[in-house]
């Protein structure tokens, strides 16, 4: 077969993509139904026609991009990501794999190569939780991991629900989510930690993913002024969490090298730099890729924040908001990224993915396969996150190659 | 003399000013210089009038309120205090000297007294800092602290400045801040701490004030992803802020009581629950009414931020944002109110305040003096900051005689 990734068109794409909430630095802010992530769904839809194309659009948002295969009656073989970014994110994460999506259908155009069964790329809505305090949503729906009511009916910080952004971009479909069986589902994705730079390998075949616990967490104490408020009769809230969270960063490193332990989102009341912090919210998000690990690292996390809420005089209150367990993939879809791999003579290392995708959701109903490629200095949800055009290139090949193979 | 103060006329004006900006638990939110600050101002303005006083606004929009008297030569004897609160400030934080101030004009015309020299009420504009970065704007710029440009010049978080929202509210007055000398000035305000609660006591007659030192520290370190970036490999600036925190208030222990720290004020940055901080801005609040003492504060505060930066290699910015040296009122004024206290048979003891104050301001340009009255539980800064009506009427007794004895 000599259908042959076009590198410099792939890039091109990504660039010109990237250009849709550009950052100062480089990254893209491209947050889940803003004008920004209508405005590169559009782009997105207008290539996918121009490359033959037929787009659908289900009542969640996801956008499916259909290349016509010669038996009607077969499953499609769908590929795809998430093009909604962190609001400091890079020009890759989930833009590649969409965008290698359309470069598999564009060189197939290209070398006249018809397949079997459908292709479809999708673009999967709100894959990484910035704006609705929740991930992977469109795949979640799709894969009955989320009610779709519930996931239309949330809302951001403003009060804008799922469904009102859905309406006011103009993604709003008719088609139910989930409705579409498919033959098998295959990711590419920037690898977002440094493990293939480290060991010199362009791709990575993905085996599994990390399960995923996260907590919000509400310590409530008193608001006080901070000129009057002896230190004795505080109850200090944020020096609350600042106590947990250097316990946590302590904790993690008690576990193995893939645990992590991460707080990422804080908010101080009534944040003024004269009056102690009466409460704080913040998350706590740990993961590992053994389920009875992260089932004791919850029980750590969880005495932690008992222990020094119960000393500190706080309340504490700690919801888990994701309990994502380890994700096996399909063994015959990582063997067609393998058996892709050596017949084009390209290197590469089965790994696990540290980051949770919308290919860990659509592995519970349909065969899934990952291929990771390397990141400059595995640096990821970050304006400077970068990537070479080459190891691109050899993974959409590597995509290409293992998607015809089970297409036919 | 026999002007005597109405509980429950003070405490009637008191809950209608509280309507301005009220918030559910019974605070109040009354930002500098937002439309409820002007509302209240407008509110002051018109009772001022109604009690036969002449209204002049200056330039950084200090309102000053004149009781005439038969020496019309003689510089006015002031007493006021602030009407702005923090976002979730209580009833009679500030608003306690200016409705106290108000009730000694009215209690003089009811006993139909006039003095000698003039009597003041003066509303400063912006003590509590909670807009602007920078407190006792009004004091601080009237007492040639601050330059009244850069106090102009100063702008909130969405970018507008001091002079764009005096004219938006109307009170950006034509009088030079400062051209009005005054003979003595007095302020009236609960204590905002435990101390006369404690002690049973009605009236504390203050002698002099905390020092304070207030520091914007900005952490810098490297945006990753929670899920894959090794705990090792991490630049956190949010563990570096939890780090710092405890340690500080660790330290703030290791002094004698009246030290404080505070981290009250934290920006995290991009704030995504699974992205690890690579910025975060942050306060420290420090006081003690010693001078030497705060010095060696700062540079243990100091040697904190850059061990704590070093060891987790992160970039450090520290600028101090406040230096306010400890102050010490002065000894006539302060025996004025010692000898109203005398007068009545009410009990009072010396204190130090460990808040900030206007008084602490005009200290440096008129001969200054301070009247605590206790609230309760010490809080303070808090929507459920409260007082007894008592002892606001007690201190607004207190306050009229001693303005009394020194306006002759």
């Amino acid at each position: 077969m000599n259908a042959v990734i076009n590198k410099d068109r792939l890039w091109e794409s990504l660039m010109q993509l990237a250009e849709i909430g550009a950052t100062p630095k480089g990254g893209v802010c491209r947050i889940s139904l803003s004008d920004e992530d209508r405005r590169a769904r559009d782009l997105f839809c207008t290539w996918a026609r121009d490359a033959g194309c037929d787009i659908r659009i289900d009542a969640i948002g996801n956008i499916f991009a259909r290349r016509p295969g010669n038996d009607a009656a077969a499953a499609p073989v769908v590929t795809g990501s998430h093009i909604d970014s962190q609001p400091l994110g890079g020009k890759f994460d989930g833009a590649y794999g969409v965008m290698a999506g359309l470069e598999v259908v564009r060189a197939l155009n290209d070398a006249g190569i018809e397949t079997a069964a459908p292709l479809e790329i999708v673009d999967w809505t709100d894959e990484e939780g910035a704006r609705f305090a929740a991930g992977c949503i469109g795949s979640g729906v799709f894969s009955g991991h989320r009610d779709l009511n519930d996931a239309l009916s949330l809302s951001d910080a403003e009060g804008t629900t799922v469904a009102d952004a859905l309406r006011e971009i103009g993604y709003a479909g008719d088609i139910a989510p989930g409705s579409i069986p498919f033959k098998a589902y295959f990711e590419a994705h920037i690898e977002q930690g440094p493990v293939l730079e480290a060991a010199g390998l362009p791709i990575g075949t993905v085996i599994g993913a990390q399960g995923q616990r996260c907590f919000m967490v509400t310590l409530t104490g008193v608001d006080g002024h901070a000129g009057t408020l002896p230190m004795a009769k505080r109850q200090d809230t944020f020096v609350g969490t600042a106590k947990i969270t250097v316990a946590l960063s302590e904790l993690a490193a008690t576990y193995d090298p893939p645990a992590v332990i991460t707080v990422g989102h804080v908010r101080v009341s009534p944040n003024s730099r004269n009056t102690i912090p009466g409460r704080t919210v913040f998350t706590i998000d740990s993961r590992h890729p053994d389920t009875d690990v992260l089932q004791r690292m919850e029980a750590d996390i969880t005495r932690i924040c008992t222990d020094i809420a119960k000393a500190d005089g706080l309340e504490l209150q700690m919801d888990a908001v994701t309990r994502a367990e380890p994700v096996a993939f399909d063994p015959g879809c990582v063997d067609a990224v393998r058996t892709a791999c050596r017949e084009r003579q390209i290197r590469f290392m089965d790994i696990h993915s540290g980051a949770g995708h919308d290919a860990c959701k659509i592995a519970a109903v349909a065969p899934t396969g990952m291929i990771f490629v390397p990141c400059e200095d595995g640096i990821s949800h970050n304006e400077l996150e970068s990537a070479r055009a080459e190891d691109l290139a050899t993974g959409a090949q590597v995509l290409l190659d293992a998607m015809v193979k089970v297409a036919g």
